[in-house]
Parts: structure tokens; C-alpha cells; sequence
């Protein structure tokens, strides 16, 4: 059994925290909102008043938050790395961008710790179900360290390589998951036009080059994938506004490195109109409905 | 046996046609140039003068041919539609715009023949191979007489649909494969200045939902995918030039049928300008250098 | 006194014809639709049966048609080039593509006419006024023969160049247009994220490098052109679908010749975008709109 | 006589400091680099050792540097803000991100100071002349206070608003510069292909709704504007990486703002490939020559 702090309980940190409890793990659990923490609580967690609280005699530090700025908030300037016991692992799985990521390992690395980037991916049905996938970044230490604690809460726990390097494999990933989900919208849109049948272009192009995650196992047109979010009227899946914070991500990153992106630029700049329309809430598959002039 | 007429014998058409031989079918082709015709005429078909000869007591006619203006020509004003027998089965190998294969389907119809376009992707190893796939459009009557000819050349038979359903088909998948490739590039190249290894992002991505078949079949980077392009400095494969012309006859299809193509319309730019840059014939998995910058 | 044909009397054909006979010429008007030929008719034209009936024993033939087909289709195949007499000058005012209009000025040189390009802007209001701008392209005599005809329509008559010369300025002019348009609605609609005023904003950039006709003839925001569609909820100027089909004929125009277009193609994926969501009547400057999330 | 102090006075703020000598004011320079600091120095101006030492005593302080984080880093954290003197007027004239504006005018305000951001453009050529454009953000009495002395250093001196509304400004007018500049190259180019004269083309767009700024006083093919740089070879004008720094910034504050630049983002991308390709060293102006396969 392990002590373990865990600071942001909300939409994947709740369901994340809670499998933790039922692997008879110890949580204590810290967020600013009591609405997401109740059901933490209710699930065996102990409650701290602060982050600083919650890692105090902790073995293992887990954060899930918004964004790098509390990220660095929470850990720097007199925090979790001034407070948390010497030895303690810490894991940031927060979705954030790469600059803060290592900015935050090196600030550990100085004050002695072993640290993880490692985002996630899978969603609140994966968070649930314990199946996410974990993009690490770190040293081997600390990933062979993290490892059997991320199986508590994911299938598929990848190495991705040091500091920031989970980070930097989410957003690469991520924006290719953005193109080619717009990508295959344009196909199925075009190809409706042209009075192909939605289910015999996809059987050709499922089985073809034109293959891809999207289609496959996310078909944005209703009928060929029954699991899709496109069954359910775009409900349920992966929101438009949470495509967008990662394809901004990797733009922030691009520029930072000088890579040329033209086709991740441009997918931002239409989940960004598909948003602005309205459909920031959406499954990010329903973008369809905007090539189609439904939106 | 069956007397075979094939018109367009050049890279794609003349190692098709002498799979129609291996197969003990006979066949009488024609080319503008002889120097393409040779290797066919040594593998034991009969040279004709014109196309028109060539289909003369034809069964079947085989067209491969550069654009859709090559293949209005051929088949009508006097052309194969007048000089056929009746009864030949009609078909269009070419990649060629919808409208055209539409209007040759409506002539052919009128004149009381079965018409297929059946479009091949595989490049000039499938046709080789006879592996090429051949994505089909026509009536059932058509596909159904067809296919066991076209299964000589190739190892999957699909029927897209109606009129034109072949090329719509084609165009749709090879539109997506551009998209795919590009924004595939776009992740390694990112995640190189990132500082990830090509292999660990590789790994994540071909098992995440940033997979497609341009990373996990034809990976631009080389090391992951030994058979890809990328491990010959992106020499034979499918050319820049060829991608962009499938690519061009999307964005035509979708402005004559008013289809919103907006990664479509940004890939073909991109495969345009790497062209332009000199890299006409290079695979068009070597976008990836121009950009890294270095094309 | 010239007897001039008019084949095509509809939004921009009817006001330029009536502008002649004001100048007192000799109209003799042909058009499909006798709702837009009343007008024109009583005004003081004569009314033509058909194309070649309105050219009969006309000095000069002026043509106002949608699209390359229709040009073709009237000039050709014992058309107009079979109809008109020996010596008669043929202007076509239609914005059509480069290739269509290069066909009919073979054509017309091989039948021994004098033959012009000679496509308008100004829109309906300038029709009207008889200040539309021309721009000519073909032979020094063809144009200087057509110059004081065109005078009585428009307020600008440029020479272009030779065959096909007017709608290659055309197009790259309209293609400019529609990108500065976007570039300055997107410029505006940033500044007023940041919280400038549209007037302060408008006053930096229309003195500076960020100046363009588009701002500072047309500016998308209420206030500071006060007679620019923007005034007045984006009507009565150059309508969307009018724009789309500029920008469509120069990605046509790009395709053939391959040039590279890249903000062209991205114009026209936008515009295409807008009207698909219900704005095709819209005056195109409305695009910003769409851009701030409310079309 | 006021007594300046000036902070960075390399290509862009030498030149600046040095009129403000020839004006008669006291300039106090500090730079880290001893070579940009001679010719201001040898043209009369006082040597700092820091920055803080060169506020002493100050009435107004300026600088120019090459970043946000540059600007945050010399006026806070026991920066300028703790070493001006009482009274003093804080002009900051560099390009930097919004945010970066806005968190030092507020920290100035808190301090009691009154702060402008003034960022310029004119290049170093306008600097040299004393020719500049300033934006000005900030109060009125900020602006009536700098105004006089922003006028020895330039020709035209705007109050675009608020705190950050000179940034603002500038953006929105560069990220427009940088569109338009594109979209001239892409007509100009595609008017060549088309076979118009560059000079014919010229007459007619930039008299026309396709006008800019861009085409009409920095026309990027040789020829039609004798000044712009495209007559000599592309050198000396406005950068590609000066170019590619303003519309990075244009993209980080549309980010922030959730603003939709759809062809800014894409401008963005192709000045990066443009620079990616060697180019960045050249004036803007020369995209035109990867456009044209040239470059």
C-alpha cells in the first residue's frame, strides 16, 4: 500500500483518484472545488485544505490540472517541492505545454526528485474504466518507479523518453489525431456528394490508403463504427473545446522549436470556427457538420 | 480465353496487360508510343494500328489512359464506342475527373454497352504484382463481368457504386492519404525538434489514435517501416507528381459539386510547392524534407 | 450609330445593354429569360429568337454569360463565328475561364474575326452607372476598336494584354480581393478581441502597411466607410456566390498552369465555407461574421 | 533638455538614440553589447553599466529589446520599476506579445509610473531618418507626455488606446502586412504563368479593388515600384524572421483572445517555410520566389 497524493479531482482526476482507492491504495485527495471532491471522499479518500497539505508524508505526488500555469503554480514558488517529503515520486499527468513540463522536471531534478510527465489519453471513459493510456516523460528511474501505480489507472503505460518527452509525444499524437479526423470528415463529406454510399466508401477506404484511427474506430458519419460519437448525435466522445487546447499546444510548441506545421495551423484554425460557431461542447468528430453547412 | 483489347500500355497499363497474357487471355494493345508497347508485344500480344483496330472484335476493352480528356477522346467522336462489337464489355482503368468518367458512362450506355471505370491504386509494383486494387463503378452487370478479368491484375475487386463511383471513391481515399501523409510528416518532424526518438513516437502513435496508414504502412521517417520509401531516400514509391494529380482532381470534384476540402485544398498547395521546389518525381512521403527545410 | 447584338441581358448584361442605346446605338437583345429581357426591350431594343438571329448583320457582338460553357457553346459548333457577318467585332464581357476564353479567340482568328475578352468589375451598381472598369485582352486593333463602345458602359477600360489576357487580370485581381478581404476581416476582428476600437484601428492601418482596398474602400466593419456594405447588414454589394466563383475559376486557372496559391485556395475553402452556411447572398465582406463565431 | 535613458540601442534603437541626441536630449545607453553601443556613445551619449544605473535620475526611460521576456526581466523583479526615479515616464518600443504589455503596464501603474507601450514600424531605415510609425498604447497623458519626444524619432505618432493597444495595433496591422504580401506574390505569380506582363497586371490591380499597400509601395517583382526591394535582390527591406516574429506574436494573441485567423495562421506557416528553406535573412517580399519554385 501507498501513500498517495492526488491534487485535481475533476473529470479525469476524480475517476482516476477513485481507482487508486479500489487498488487499496491511500489517497488524499486535494482540489479547490468540494463538488469534485465529494465522490473522491466518499470513495475512502482523506481531504487536505491545501496541495502543500495533501503531499505532506506522501510517497507519491499525483497532479491533474488545467493547464501549465497551474502546473507550475502548484509545484514551484514554495510549493509541492518545497513541501513534499524527501524520496516522494512525483507524477504530473496534466495535458500541458512542453516549456512548462521541463521547466517543472528541472526545478524537481534540482531539489532532488524523481518526476513524470505523463498525460494521458482515453478520456473520461478510459479514466472510468481505468484503461487510459499514459505518454511518460523521464528518467527510466522514474518511470519504472511510476509504472505499477499508472496500471492502477491505465492499459498502456509508454516510455516515451526524458523530461517532457510525454508532453511532447501527447501533442505530436494528438495533432495528427486532429488532421486526420478533419481529413476523413472531408472525405466522407465529398464523397456523400459525389453519391457514394457512406458504408461502401468506407469499406474501401478502411481497408485501403486512405485508413486511419479516425475512420476506423471514430467514424465521423453515423452507421459503419456503432460505437462512434457520430451515433449519438456527436454527444459523449472527446469535446471540440479540449481538441483545440491540445492542437494550440502543439502550435505554442511549434513555434517554440521553429517547426513547420501547416496542416496542424490550419486544423486549429477550424476547431477554433467550429467552436466560435457554437460547438465547443460538441464531439470534436461533429466538425463534419460544419464542412457539410449543417453546423 | 478472352480476346482483350488494351489501349494505354505505359507503366501501369503494359505490366497489366501482360498479366491479362500470364492469365492465357488474348490481347491486342495499342500505344502512341512503341517504345512502351515492345515489352507487351514480346510478351505475346498483337499490335494494332488505332485504338479502333484494337477493340475490333474486342470482348473486352481496357483503357489506361493520362486524363479524362484522353479518354472522352478515345471513346467517342467515332471512337471505341463506335468501332466496338456489340456486346463488349467497356472498361476504364484510368484515374481520371468524375465528370468525364460520367459522361463516357452516359455515352457508352446510350450505345448499348456495359461501362465500368475502375480506377487501380497499387502503383507500378501492384501492377507488376497483380496486387493492385481496383475500385469500381457501374452497374452490378458490369462489376460482376468484370471482375474475374480484373482479378488477373489484381488481389481486391471493390465495387464503389454507380457511374463514376470508382473515381469518386479513388479521389476520396487518395485525397485522405495526401492529408494523412502530410500531417504524419508534420508529428515526426514536430517531435524531432521535441526531442523524441522517430522509434518511441512511432510506437506511441501506431497503437494511439494518431494512427493512419501513411505512419504504420509507409512511415516518412526511416527506421520504423523497412519496406517504406523513406529507407531509398524516398525513391520508388508513388510519386509527388501523381499525388498531386489525384490530389487536383479532388479539388475539382469538389468545387463542381460544391464540397468544403479545406485540408484537401491545403495538401494539394503543399504538394504543389514541394513540386515546383524540384521533387516532382520524389516519393510523396519526402514532404518531410521540405519540411525539415531541407528540400 | 453601331448595330450592336447583346446576347445575355440579365443583372449586368441588362443595364450595360440599356446604357447603349442611351448613347443611341442599335441594340438587338437575345436572351433565355424574357422576364430580364422587358426591360431592355423597352429601353429600345429589338428582341432576337436566338444567338444567331441577334447577330445577324450586327457590327458588333457583345456577350454577358455565366460560365465557359455557355461562351462556348455560343460562339461555336454554328454558333455566332458562322452567324455574324464578315468584319463584325466580338467582344465577350463574361467572367469565364482563361482556357474557354482562349478556345473561342482561336476560334474567332481562325473564322477571320476580330475578337476581345473583356470581363467587368463594379458590380450591378456600376452596370447601372456606366462606370464598370474592363479588362481587354487581345489584339491592339480589336482593342482600340472596342474601346469607345466599352466607354459607353464602363468609366476604365484597361488592355491586358493579348488572348485570354482580360481574364487572367480578372481573376488574379479577384483573387487578391478576396484574400485582402478575409486578411483585413480577420485583422479587425483580432483588434476588437484585444480591445481596440474599429475606428482607432482602422486609422493606424489605412495609413499604414496593413493598407488595402479592402479596408479602405469596403472596411467589413460598420463606421468608418460609411458606404460600404457593412452599413447596411452586409447588402447590395458583391454577393459571396459571385466572389466564390472568382476564386474558383483562379484555382482552375493555378491547377493548369501550376502555380502555387496558397492563400487563394485557403480563401476559397473559407468562402466556400461561409456560403455552404446559408450566405451565398450575403455581400462577401460579411465573412467576418463567420470569423467572430456569429454567421 | 530632458534627460533620457535608452535600453538597447542595437539596429533598431541605436539609430533611435542617436536622434534623440541630435535633438538635443541627454541619453544615458545601455546594451550588452559593447559594439552596438559605440556610434551611440561616439554621437554623445553617456555609458550605464545596467540598466538600473541608467534610469538614475531619468526623466524618461526607453527601451527597446527583442522580447516579452527581455521587457518583464529590465522593468520588473527589482528592475526599472524599483531604480526610475519618481515622476518618470516609461516608454517600452519593442515588439512583444500583448500579455507581456499588459503585465508591465500594470505593474507601472502600481508603482505609480505612467507607461507606454510604443512599438514602431519603419524598419531600420526609418529609424536612420527619424521617419518611424509609433502605435501607442496607454493613457492620454502617457501619450500627450511622450508624444514630443517620440516625434524626434519618428513621423507619425498614433494613440491606438489603452495599455497594450500599440502591441495590439501593430499586430493586427503586421499579421495583414504579412497576408497581404502573400497574396500579391500569389497574384503577381500566377498573372506571369498566365502570360500577363508584370507591368500591364501592376496598372490594373493597383487601381482596382485588388490593391494594397503591399502592391502598390513594395511591389515584390521588379519592375513597377523602383524602390521596393525586389529590384534589389530582396535585401535590405523587412526581414523573413522580423516578418515571422510579428505574425507569431499575431498567433499568440489570437490564441489568448480566441480570435480566428484563419489566413494570419497560414501566412504564419509559409513565412516559416520560406525562413525553414534559408530564407530568413531576406526581405519578406521574396516569398514570391518560393511561390515561383525559385527559392
Amino acid at each position: 500500500m501507498t501513500n498517495i497524493a492526488f491534487i485535481g479531482v475533476g473529470n479525469m482526476g476524480g475517476p482516476m483518484a477513485r481507482n487508486l482507492l479500489k487498488a487499496n491504495h491511500q489517497v488524499t485527495a486535494f482540489d479547490l472545488s468540494d463538488t469534485v471532491l465529494a465522490p473522491v471522499l466518499k470513495a475512502g479518500a482523506a481531504k487536505a485544505a491545501s496541495a502543500n497539505e495533501a503531499v505532506n508524508g506522501a510517497d507519491v505526488v499525483i497532479t491533474m490540472l488545467p493547464a501549465g500555469q497551474h502546473v507550475r503554480s502548484v509545484y514551484l514558488d514554495n510549493g509541492v517541492l518545497s513541501a513534499a517529503k524527501k524520496g516522494a515520486l512525483l507524477i504530473d499527468s496534466s495535458t500541458i505545454d512542453v516549456d512548462s513540463a521541463r521547466a517543472v522536471h528541472s526545478a524537481a531534478e534540482k531539489a532532488g526528485f524523481l518526476f513524470l510527465d505523463a498525460p494521458v489519453s482515453g478520456g473520461t471513459g478510459g479514466a472510468e474504466a481505468g484503461t487510459l493510456t499514459f505518454m511518460c516523460g523521464g528518467s527510466n528511474a522514474a518511470f519504472e518507479q511510476a509504472k505499477p501505480i499508472l496500471e492502477k489507472m491505465g492499459k498502456k503505460i509508454a516510455h516515451a523518453g526524458g523530461p517532457g518527452a510525454g508532453q511532447a509525444a501527447k501533442i505530436c499524437n494528438n495533432m495528427m489525431l486532429g488532421i486526420s479526423m478533419i481529413g476523413t470528415c472531408e472525405a466522407l463529406a465529398l464523397g456523400e456528394k459525389l453519391g457514394l454510399e457512406a458504408q461502401a466508401l468506407f469499406d474501401i477506404m478502411s481497408t485501403s490508403s486512405g485508413q486511419s484511427w479516425s475512420l476506423t474506430t471514430y467514424c465521423p458519419v453515423p452507421g459503419p463504427v456503432p460505437t462512434a460519437p457520430s451515433n449519438r448525435d456527436y454527444t459523449g466522445g472527446f469535446a471540440t473545446a479540449l481538441m483545440l487546447k491540445d492542437l494550440k499546444l502543439a502550435q505554442t510548441a511549434a513555434q517554440s522549436v521553429g517547426a513547420n506545421t501547416p496542416l496542424g495551423a490550419e486544423a486549429a484554425q477550424l476547431y477554433s470556427l467550429f467552436a466560435a460557431l457554437g460547438n465547443a461542447g460538441m464531439d470534436f468528430s461533429g466538425i463534419i457538420r460544419m464542412l457539410q453547412g449543417k453546423a
